[in-house]
């Protein structure tokens, strides 16, 4: 016996859970696309290996130590740093040893599954990490990764990854991603254009990193037509890194299409870091439409995915700085805040936009029937925290009745945890072929058309509506 | 084989597949009670053949447009009228052959299931739709509609309709109505008072259809006292052409009950055009608790059905006008919105309201609560884009236990295709049935009862509730 | 054949059943812990019999009558007493004809649930209630009344309730308690400290109640300090009649963390009368704060749940008071509400706060990301209109991919139907069960994990959450 269950994630019924069998073998040796995350290009720039077991699973991953937090354990002990350079653990083997001993508290989640998939399908490690099994399962992943098969590139290879998209910030030199192409290695990672710097006037600095982004390209970008002309250049810049895509995560899905004299004027008072918040608000809505015509010329797909409270706790923020697993989705409104961008350039075909949303509210009642009618607007995969077999069962049956399958984009990794990639993407093709031999069962989808849309669904939508 | 599975929309398991379609069984063939919906009173006037089967299935069904729409296909293109009168396609087998090419964009939508109902049984059609099979669709649905057997009223009596109620504005003449009442023919088309042209001061030309109501009524519309009376008589106009019930489909679900000088204030303010959008907002909820006083009169019943934005796509309503399916739920709230009217009415065990919703996440945590406990207020049954096998099974999940089965009111298909109807109402008995059989086979409900709840599902509580 | 199927609530899938089967044979017969209700604790007091099994069953039950209401049933015809002490039904056998031929409305409901395994476990009437078994069922559950093992001390015995909670006012004398603990009866009943008289500035003669407070506990409630050293030992003298939690129901989750000085100031301005809504509200959130810091003072748990909007029918608050049924849900906000008293003091473990909600759409979006984060939150279960097995069903597919099973706290009744008891916790273990045999069926749960997980959503997370 292993850690995974061969026919986990289908339905319990045993001639819908044949059918969705029969559907996941066509899909599941197919190549990976994983046109959206955060891996770090400098694994495959560097391909070193990866540092100790902790470091790869816990240290890092805010799903695991949010959890870990939750019942009381101190960030600290889980080795995360603190902003004031403070002490924390540094004992791969002690947190480890916490980890393996807290492993209950992951019943039920999706970090269970794709861990233990990581555990056992990439390490060999076939028994459920508990207090017992902490040390041999450490030895095992430990011995694993100092050898050269469990490097980066070759981790990449094996996970039959296609094309990955790593993020990275308009301002970033994309030394990496430079480093991978003169490399000669064939791997394709490909960076995409997350402007958030110089495109939100209430991030730290704005009105330097526009100056920035105006060295960088040589452009006035003290003036609206210049600022404008510094992005056209970055994102061509992007471009010749393998971009397809630029990123968007703001805190509401708001778009402006102001007048550009008003624009202008907007930008301008940001510059002068003079902006109300209701002004900077609408600014980053402005730019979204600003992206969506440039996207226009220049076919870089627009992603947004609006709706998270960041760092909802004070103290943690002051203590251990941002990205501590304190990002909580909120309600969010789509039908008011995408109506001025989609009245703008929302009925061109060349154009696509990529919604995602923390509120699954949303689904069935705005982002389905908008992605449903709108050429340009294509529905994100259940995401972050719904990025789980129950979130992605309720996307499916949330949205395909109005938006059907063709006007969704396959599926989404989002991860820094390179190793949970083959896991994740597993588990969204198990649901897909749930859900489609479920449509099957119940006579709202032929047989015979099931296979082309398990298909189109764990690979061809990714890779068409990112252009990969 | 054909296009409809014979137990399609069951429950995969075996048993509780069984118990759903002997259920079924017991349903399936009662008339139909459609007493909410968009059909053409001219079409059962006249009794003219529909024309060609692009007419009848693809250029009005916003259903089918926007989804092609939604892959960046014209509007024109699938010869849906411009509002300038400016060339769109007119070639029922062109615009027939790209329907055809693109139905599998249909696939897991209801649109899918209603045509291939209507194809199937209808029609006779058993090959699913494609590029390669639109020709013989075309041929063989275009010879249908030149016989006799396929125009307006013998459909009518074939697919079991022993009522269906039309909506007409209130300053309609009810011409067509009055010419169905003359010819003899026996099937009951009746009308709905839908006033929205004369209560919402923001409609095109308020103040010429009050004036235009007075007219047709006798009454002087141009103080509260007569308006109120204008309204009265103009129901009972209604009540003559069979109407039991009226229909208001505001942006929210606002209700006022202000006391009657201010409202007459209101409506003097509403007719000269100088209402503020605040003021707008009030007057409309001021008549609907209006409209419901007069029901306890007249015994009409009333229906709310709020939360739609209209006219998403600014350049779509410009170049098409409106109804070109960019109307999009919103989310809508109904505890504070209701209360006025349910404090002043909503005790009255004679007086019936019921409210739809496209906000399901209103079902369990408001409607359901509301209605099961107010003695008028009924809920509506999953509408628009949530009449669906999902969307229908979540409106059953989330608010049977809290409203049970009797402060529902069966099914309403809604809708302007025809050739829908019995699909629309079969899906809905499936979809019922399976969830009693569910409450079956998991101890809910007991085997004895479920027939009689199923029979109430299917017929009795829509005529009932409708006073059909 | 009985009323209860054996199987009920369990997946129709007979492999998926039999998991269920045998994981809730190890549970059905744990002792229940019942940390949060409403029974009376006089009865427990004076152990006298009950009344007439109208009085048990359908006059004082919320549920129950509320559902024969919104089918036009006056209240006074189920013996609801009126504010105005005017006449009411008085006559036991009559109303109870009245429920037992209107019990029909029931079906699907979890009344039905609770009424049938209370009739049948309870009194062993095993023909389903109707006009027709209305006087014989009426006969056996009288005659049970009279008999000694009926009375509440036998009943709470043979129920296997190792403890329960009721609710007291903060100025309570907890007389019963203590007759209760002189009794020498070694039943378990604890009280819970409720405040809301003299933490909401807009109750009833709130400077009145915060006096009393003063009197109660030698303390000068005209200051601040002198207030909150009054809360301090009015929760001792709860915590000797066995309290371990305080319980706070406001209309909304706000939750402020002001200056002590500000503080200070909007409690002065609240005993003058002359709070606005907004500042009532912001007191009520920062008592949340300031009973959060004295339970990490003395222990206490402190429940939080918001969102109900009470008596929303006016004619019906003037008529019968408060409690009759028309208290509805509305959409609550958590992520913000909640920051204060979390950023003051939600990192810290030794504290528990327990949030409840009634808009289940906060369970993935916004509940379990901050339960599933913060080392002191712990979601509540499903509840109140909620507490039904699609809505127990909802709660753990809906939270436990983010919070996991250990941030959340067992199961509780919430109930003033002393004997539902046993049938609201049967069913709670019987869907935590069907929802464990389905992670096991889908290869998300090893079977060996899951005993263990049943013993701690039935038993020993409540236990431990509520430290009972």
């Amino acid at each position: 016996m292993g850690l995974l269950q061969e026919d986990r994630l289908f339905p319990v019924d045993e001639g819908t859970r044949a059918l969705a069998r029969s559907l996941y073998a066509t899909v599941k040796d197919l190549p990976i696309i994983s046109p959206h995350g955060h891996t770090d290009p400098r694994w495959f720039a560097e391909n070193e290996p990866f540092p100790d077991p902790a470091q790869l699973f816990v240290t890092p991953d805010h799903y695991v130590f949010r959890m870990l937090h939750s019942q009381g354990i101190p960030l600290e002990a889980m080795g995360v740093p603190r902003a004031d350079g403070g002490p924390t653990e540094t004992d791969g083997r002690k947190i480890w040893r916490l980890f393996a001993s807290n492993f209950h508290l992951f019943r039920g989640t999706p970090s269970r599954l794709w861990l233990d998939h990581a555990f056992s399908e990439v390490f060999g490690v076939n028994e459920r990490l508990s207090a017992e099994t902490a040390d041999a399962a450490y030895d095992q992943i430990a011995d694993c990764l100092a050898r050269p098969e469990f490097r980066p590139r070759a981790l990449f290879e094996r996970f039959g990854i296609e094309a990955i998209a790593t993020t990275e910030s308009a301002l970033d030199d994309l030394r990496w991603h430079r480093m991978i192409r003169e490399s000669g290695w064939q791997g394709r990672v490909v960076t995409a254009y997350r402007p958030d710097a110089v495109v939100d006037p209430e991030f730290a600095g704005f009105a330097e990193n526009v100056a920035q982004l105006g060295q960088l390209t040589g452009e006035d970008t003290a003036t609206w037509e210049g600022y404008l002309a510094a992005h056209r250049k970055r994102r061509s810049y992007f471009k010749e890194f393998g971009a397809t895509s630029s990123d968007h995560g703001h805190a509401t899905a708001r778009t402006e299409d102001l007048p550009q004299a008003e624009a202008a004027a907007l930008f301008a008072r940001a510059l002068t870091g003079a902006c109300t918040a209701e002004e900077a608000d609408a600014f980053r809505g402005q730019m979204l439409t600003e992206m969506a015509r440039m996207s226009l010329e220049d076919g870089l797909v627009l992603q947004i995915h609006p709706g998270s409270f960041r760092n909802h706790s004070r103290p943690v923020l002051d203590r251990f700085g941002r990205d501590k697993g304190f990002d909580i989705p909120t309600r969010t409104d789509y039908v008011r805040a995408l109506r001025p961008l989609l009245s703008a350039v929302g009925g061109d075909p060349r154009l696509t936009v990529i919604v995602f949303t923390l509120d699954e509210t949303a689904y069935a009642r705005e982002l389905a029937p908008l992605a449903g009618v709108y050429p340009a607007l294509k529905l994100g995969p259940a995401w972050w925290f719904h990025d789980s077999p129950e979130g992605m069962r309720r996307f499916r049956e949330m949205t395909t009745e109005t938006a059907g399958f063709y006007n969704t984009v396959g599926f989404n990794d989002d991860t820094r945890a390179f190793c949970s990639i083959p896991a994740r993407h597993d588990v969204a093709r198990r649901v897909d072929c749930a859900f489609l031999a479920t449509l099957v069962a119940t006579g709202r989808l032929d047989a015979e058309e099931a296979p082309e849309v398990a298909h189109d669904l764990a690979y061809r939508l990714a890779k068409e509506a990112y252009r990969l």
